[in-house]
């Protein structure tokens, strides 16, 4: 089994025959030992958080495929703390496409002159640039066509399919009045059939999530949610 | 007469029924002593350079109304380094509108995964949020639907307003053997008719112009362009 990428919270294994194998790990991302899920740096590791993350998306991830929506998903191992997915190629070279229900994070420290923190947002959705070293960048439907990127038809496609799967995940997260704030997923074309699928994780670590208006941290999100 | 505003690069009066004088000042935007269109701190002071930003600017503007398309220019004096201009409402707390042309300043700075330096870019249109403290950020057209800045209709507007405007900047320095690698608008609602209107100025300050291969800095600019 050859590792073909070592992430910040994952490694990448390659199974052949259009397979990989992800081993979720308990580096959570932020700065100074607190999570943040838009950090670019490991910024902690806390024990289980990779079992934990792996037990969320494998709960969303089942959702998704039981509702015929495209993932990389197979199948999860959660004594080894991995997950069997199909191989995808990447949006450009890795792109990150963030659901907003409410205004914190990035799109607040952009923003602020124009918005309140916590103000509500009507599933607004962005693409940033997967790129540590230029602070992930937000990019444009017009820019992402402009270089070539992905095109109009792409673009529009993209962004329905964000909508449709974080409104599915705030649904499941409401009915353990848990509110979804924002989320960020990845997308990759099925490398056997070409087909646009949600690839990477559904978990605490990609979302921010409120209860009674207070922020939940990954590792307590999974507790509430699965209990 | 009124001082309403102090500017970067211009003081602002008020004349009364709904008509502006616009003081232009020797002090361009750049840091550290060096030009630069895209900063938001005063740079440097550099003789004459008021002047000649009026002219340039007077020169645009009379081009652009003789083709009616709507500006707030009424006249300037170059004596006085003084334009008279109509009243405006920004747009939002203010907003700037770019036009690329080549990949250079905060769209390599963002992109350069993407692109290359100088790339050729087909009138790229995008907007930021006049907002020194965040750095003026980009802002998409969902964005600014989003918070109630500018809707579809008035986004499509604004795009075209600027091609048409910055195309027509393009050509004229193109006779002059320059070439125009990128330029900032801003645009306002005309206070008497509500018409969406081009503001501020059009001069080397608010563009990156190349002869050769080689920036041409904005007094050289208008001494090679109006010679």
């Amino acid at each position: 089994m050859e590792k073909i990428y070592q992430g910040k919270t994952k490694d990448v294994y390659s199974l052949g025959k259009n397979e990989i194998l992800l081993q979720f790990k308990d580096d959570v991302t932020g700065e100074n030992g607190v999570f943040d899920p838009g950090a670019n740096t490991v910024g902690l590791r806390i024990e289980g958080a990779g079992r934990s993350g792996l037990k969320m998306t494998t709960f969303f991830f089942n959702k998704l495929n039981s509702l015929n929506i495209p993932t990389h998903f197979i199948a999860s191992d959660l004594d080894k703390v991995t997950m069997t997915v199909k191989e995808a190629e990447v949006l450009g070279k890795g792109l990150e496409v963030i659901c907003r229900y409410r205004a914190v994070g990035s799109f607040l420290r952009r923003y602020a002159a124009y918005c309140e923190e916590g103000q509500a947002l009507d599933s607004f959705v962005e693409v940033t640039i997967k790129d540590d070293e230029r602070g992930d960048p937000v990019i444009s439907d017009d820019a992402l066509a402009m270089l070539g990127i992905l095109n109009r038809e792409q673009y529009t496609e993209l962004k329905e399919l964000t909508k449709m799967i974080c409104g599915i995940v705030k649904e499941e997260l409401a009915k353990k009045d848990l509110e979804l704030y924002d989320i960020k997923l990845e997308f990759g074309h099925d490398k056997a059939t070409g087909e646009l699928i949600l690839i990477d994780e559904i978990s605490g670590g990609n979302m921010r999530v409120y209860k009674d208006g207070k922020y939940v941290a990954p590792l307590e999100l999974e507790k509430l949610f699965l209990s």
